[in-house]
């Protein structure tokens, strides 16, 4: 018995910090539809609260720039998974949607999947929405440090280029972090004397 | 004879922009090594002078913070691409590492291989030092960003856990870029006050 309250209490915190929402920016309307997925994409008490996140938080604790980046990954990464979970929802046939209309009711099975489909694509949606009016810069960025990794390493025109833009880019790479060292310094030097009693 | 001379002042004007570097932090020695391997990847003047750059410099017009990471992002494309072009070498067999040793000199073949071996991996030495002394912070973050790309789509598990985690995501995605937005303006009015005859 005491088990069991101890397992709900331990339960109910970890549900309580994966919840830790205070619900100023997501609808009311997202949070029903985000429910009514999860009874679709229901796993055990056990794998939900197994302690893992999908999107770890640990890089949300720097530079509000790097978390805006790295949050602009993460909505790329739902944007991706959701694209993917569409496409793994059975196609609705067109017989289907007949016999639908005909009735003006439908059986479980391509009712629940087509309610599963009009949900991903609302959330989609929202993800798609706050990428485009929030995380434009973001974006691009990400999409520049992506460019980078389909350079062609074979190609020996790249390779010669390469050696031939290095000198600029080491000499800028260099001085980009010197200017952002002595920044800080600047700043930290500025905060020691503008603080009272110091 | 007058287009010759044009072509030389057009060669030359895209020179100076491909070598647009002050020297300060690029040691002599790192820019003779290089001049050595532009010896042996070497393409036409027309193909180095296409106008076209591998590495783009757009990106480097914008926020001190996102030019660090492009630049980190940068350094590790230039550390793969040292290294596939160290792994496109003939590996020196053991025999020729005798008949060298024996003759004092040896063919052009593998000593020429072996010098740019030997230039590559300075320059590569010079990139992770860069690299780890420098751009830390960076390296982790684009970590951070490349794991997400191993998120496991077909994992129902997975895709389950992203529905729990989207409410505290969205939540700080929003809130996240709020944040910047206001100390954005906070930044401008005090520019705007502190900004003499205004």
């Amino acid at each position: 018995m005491i088990l069991a309250v101890m397992r709900t209490v331990v339960c109910l915190c970890m549900w309580l910090s994966v919840h830790r929402v205070s619900g100023t920016y997501v609808p009311q309307e997202m949070n029903r539809t985000l429910q009514n997925l999860r009874q679709h994409y229901k796993i055990s008490n056990q794998d939900l609260f197994d302690g893992q996140h999908v999107f770890p938080r640990e890089p949300l604790r720097g530079k509000m720039e790097s978390n805006m980046l790295f949050m602009g990954g993460v909505l790329e990464a739902y944007e991706k998974l959701f694209g993917h979970m569409l496409r793994q929802l059975p196609t609705p046939s067109p017989q289907l949607a007949i016999s639908k209309d005909k009735a003006g009711t439908s059986t479980a099975g391509p009712s629940a999947s087509g309610d599963v489909r009009s949900n991903l694509m609302k959330v989609l949606q929202k993800i798609k929405e706050l990428k485009r009016h929030r995380y434009q810069e973001q974006v691009k960025l990400l999409q520049g440090l992506q460019n980078l990794k389909h350079i062609e390493m074979d190609n020996l025109k790249i390779q010669s280029k390469a050696l031939w833009e290095l000198p600029w880019i080491y000499e800028e790479a260099s001085s980009l972090a010197d200017n952002v060292m002595r920044r800080k310094r600047r700043r930290r030097q500025t905060r020691t004397k503008t603080r009272p009693g110091v």
